[in-house]
């Protein structure tokens, strides 16, 4: 409007002076000349005009009436606090239409359309959103829609808006019933440069990437343990992590119920407990120490100092030079141990109640988590018996012998038949989880309990999940005397171990225990191929970083 | 009855032989010698009689009647699980009285009267109840009674008896209105060798120590770590560890219900994180490595990675050479950190109903531990407001310069003026813990936000407990740039913490929280004079063992 009204105006200027020249006579020359001057002028004229135009259109754009509802914030340094409330998005739902809300979220995507609008898919964790910024003359200017259009993906912002109910549900979001129609838009954390990897594809099923017409890459385990912090937001990792505290949750309320206490002991010890194999040590002020490959001496001397029933839940060290898809040098130890009163099957009868407790509560109270890693890693439904199996090795080993495997009644077993027999036991049980008893002695560390009645057994057990060993426990030697003897028979100097042995020597009750994987519960519950994607900052001999 | 019968036959005989000889008439010599055979022989019987006396009183003491019903037991390593109910002491009270009861318990005290009696003091962890034997002609034998007054204290027996209503109460058990009426005994496992001290002594007030006429000896903390095993026995410490599996219990269940999640972080990391000071090196394989001195940077991580709100209850490991009260260098790390919305203060509302939560959670569920404990270390009870005092740090130097201390506006607290201030915000708000907020920033790691109003100070804070510092947390810096800037000005060289810079380059949203010291939150609860005491299995630079 303002650009026509001074174009017709500089117009008509220009005509009344063409008007007063044509008023005087003049000469051929004269008139060339005045001629020239008037084109001279007209051009003058015109490209101050049109200068005048170009300013006044640029003035007129500046005057951007939405400049305050948008914009980078400075960093947050805690200056105000307004007390604005701001929305969960799980909170969100259709029946709140009509309600303005404030909702600080990630941008998972943004996609613009033409210059008048931009979608988006906000995100927390692992619900999402639609929201659009829409320019409309009063309120969202265009400057607002650019500004909305360039926010980078994973940025963190802050946003007003009404709550929608769009046309149809938006089958891409969390939240399909509502959508937010954007008033207010800032950006709070700008996400910088190029982000390392797509993170849709990075939640994409295996099989996706089988597909002819992929055009999309798939992301390596490498690519995702060396840009940890990223890989966290993917939707698959948000459930798998929330899964770890459930089953570290569950272990302890658990335990709770039955009288055991939680207790903490050293992981930074005097001497290399366990025979000194696959210790790591530590320069230790003058001297050297080493770091705790299991609580186990220390679970059994505070039960010998009457905690009757304890359990840890702590860091586990293994100098283990070794890459495979089950071990780490650092995990979580899930460490019970109990004085039982009469046989070490009451051990086993707690654990059996505190599996069965775990694995129902994760299909109750982490069904949607559990969903959400399926759609990633389809796993087969963990099966498992009301009253576990308990097989005893003997017996493992007629099955294994019947079903073609060669090996000796004493021998340990291998990864390779550890998966053989869960298949077997699979099959004919029906079940993925299952308890190993009575192991032979000679396979067992130095403190555990020989079968009194079976020679060349012990009263010692591994449970396994989907054919992979999870736990390993027994009944402890609880007699000094004999401790040593055994100590000796495995060539342990029953001097190092002089604390742990005189632990036994004023009245020990008979106990027994044992130590879970928190990792490999998990990994092998949802069978996720690899125990790095369980631990959030794994550790092996060449992973030391982030 | 059968030695006089003996007695009484043998002497017939030798009557009947005297009168034989008698009959014959014989010389002097004749009836010399045979006076002299006569007596010989009388001499002979004698002896015979009393050796066949001796004897036959020795076949009737060895028919024990009792003896299926006591003894010791062989090392219970699991033969058999005959199914008896063993019962808890904390269960049987007079109600019960005419009831037969198995129980296993130690052998806390015996008290042997004449040949006939023996009392017991039995313990499960710190319950205890009276039990008798005594000598009856058909069921207890002497020999039974004379084996239960040589079971050597501690060690673990396994009794069967009849619930009694004893004549007045036991005041000197926990149980004290029903005793057991031994009717089996059995040593499960003895106890040999002399204790190390006396556990009645090491659970004395200290109070009774200094009374002039003391009869027995102080247990000093050194001998007790030494021992810990059997000073964990002590009714004090059975209070004390149970006390501090509640703090962490109450610690996890508030935050759960605020929508936190526990996460586990690496305690072996590739680079000494927070500048290299007082860090423990590991040998890593090829490499170096080294011991976590806190979680902070990759709990930020998580938080940067979308876990919103996390927490860890961690070893943390300080390689610092000091022997203080108050410091370990290994300890229990009860660590949260969280986005907040708009200001870090949302982090301290979160701290204030966190203990707050902690603190009445104590008193309603740890009542009868709090008074155990009391009982030997009497503290004041701990005093707290229901909401937690915030003193500004210039205003805590303004109290502490009132009050005659002399420091400048930007010094550092130290052990001696935080205790100073204690008391003086003891006397002014009648409380034992408070927060000191907007720390100077030169005095804070350098991932710490600075204050934006108040140049020299930064949005930083400290917790305390009866004047000792017990949290330390702060907001931290989420701006690659700024952090970077901040690095380098702690003389950080921002190259060796790149993977923690990096976190925040892809969106970060504003972020704090904190670490409190597990120990330090009991040992000054409890005011119990020396950390070591609350951590089962200290750590300082001279103890490694046990």
């Amino acid at each position: 409007m303002a650009e026509n009204a001074a174009i017709a105006e500089i117009t008509k200027k220009v005509e009344e002076v063409i008007l007063e020249y044509h008023g005087q006579p003049l000469s051929k020359n004269a008139l060339k000349k005045l001629e020239k001057e008037k084109l001279k002028k007209e051009r003058a004229e015109k490209d101050a005009l049109a200068r005048a135009a170009q300013a006044a259109a640029k003035a007129s754009a500046t005057v951007d009436y939405s400049k305050d509802f948008y914009g980078k914030q400075a960093i947050n340094q805690s200056a105000d606090r307004p007390g604005r409330k701001h929305e969960r998005l799980t909170d969100i739902s259709a029946s709140r239409a009509g309600e303005k809300v404030w909702i600080r979220a990630r941008v998972q995507t943004s996609r613009p359309t033409g210059n008048k609008m931009c979608f988006f898919q906000f995100r927390q964790s692992s619900a999402t959103i639609q929201g659009l910024v829409v320019f409309d003359e009063t309120a969202i200017s265009k400057q607002m829609v650019k500004f909305a259009q360039n926010i980078p993906s994973e940025s963190i912002v802050l946003v007003e808006g009404i709550i929608a109910k769009p046309l149809e549900p938006v089958k891409s979001c969390t939240v399909q019933d509502a959508e937010i129609t954007i008033s207010q838009l800032f950006v709070t954390s700008e996400a910088q440069g190029r982000l390392p990897f797509n993170l849709e594809d990075a939640s994409r099923p295996e099989a996706e990437f089988e597909r002819e017409d992929a055009q999309f890459s798939k992301v390596s385990l490498h690519t995702r343990l060396e840009n940890r912090v990223f890989d966290f937001r993917t939707i698959t990792n948000q459930a798998i992590f929330r899964v770890q505290a459930g089953v570290c949750k569950l272990f302890r309320d658990f335990l709770d119920s039955k009288g055991f206490m939680e207790i903490h002991t050293p992981k930074i010890i005097g001497a290399a407990s366990e025979g000194g194999a696959n210790v790591f040590k530590v320069k230790y002020f003058d001297t050297d120490a080493y770091l705790a490959q299991s609580p186990q001496f220390y679970k059994q001397m505070v039960v010998c100092g009457d905690f009757e029933r304890v359990y840890e839940v702590g860091s586990v060290f293994r100098a283990e030079n070794s890459f495979t898809h089950r071990h780490m040098t650092e995990f979580m130890g899930l460490d019970l141990e109990m004085a039982f009163e009469e046989h070490y099957h009451e051990i086993l009868d707690v654990f059996d109640e505190l599996f069965v407790y775990i694995f129902k509560g994760l299909e109750e109270k982490y069904a949607a988590e559990l969903e959400i890693v399926h759609r990633q890693y389809p796993f087969e439904k963990f099966q498992y018996l009301p009253k576990t199996l308990r097989l005893e090795y003997k017996d493992a080993v007629a099955l294994l012998r019947e079903n073609g495997v060669e090996m000796g009644d004493f021998d340990d077993l291998s990864t390779e038949t550890e998966r053989k027999l869960g298949q077997l036991v699979k099959e004919k049980y029906h079940t993925d989880f299952f308890m190993l008893d009575k192991f032979p002695l000679a396979v067992r560390p130095f403190y555990t309990m020989p079968d009194p009645k079976n020679p060349g057994y012990s009263n010692s057990y591994d449970f396994f999940m989907r054919g992979e060993e999870i736990l390993s426990g027994a009944q402890r030697i609880h007699d000094a005397e004999l401790l040593i003897k055994r100590a000796k028979e495995h060539d342990v100097d029953p001097e190092s171990v002089k604390h742990y042995v005189d632990a036994f020597r004023m009245g020990a009750p008979p106990h027994g225990g044992g130590g879970i994987g928190l990792e490999r519960v998990i990994f092998f519950y949802l069978n996720l191929g690899n125990i790095r994607r369980v631990s959030m900052f794994p550790r092996d001999p060449k992973r030391l970083f982030p």
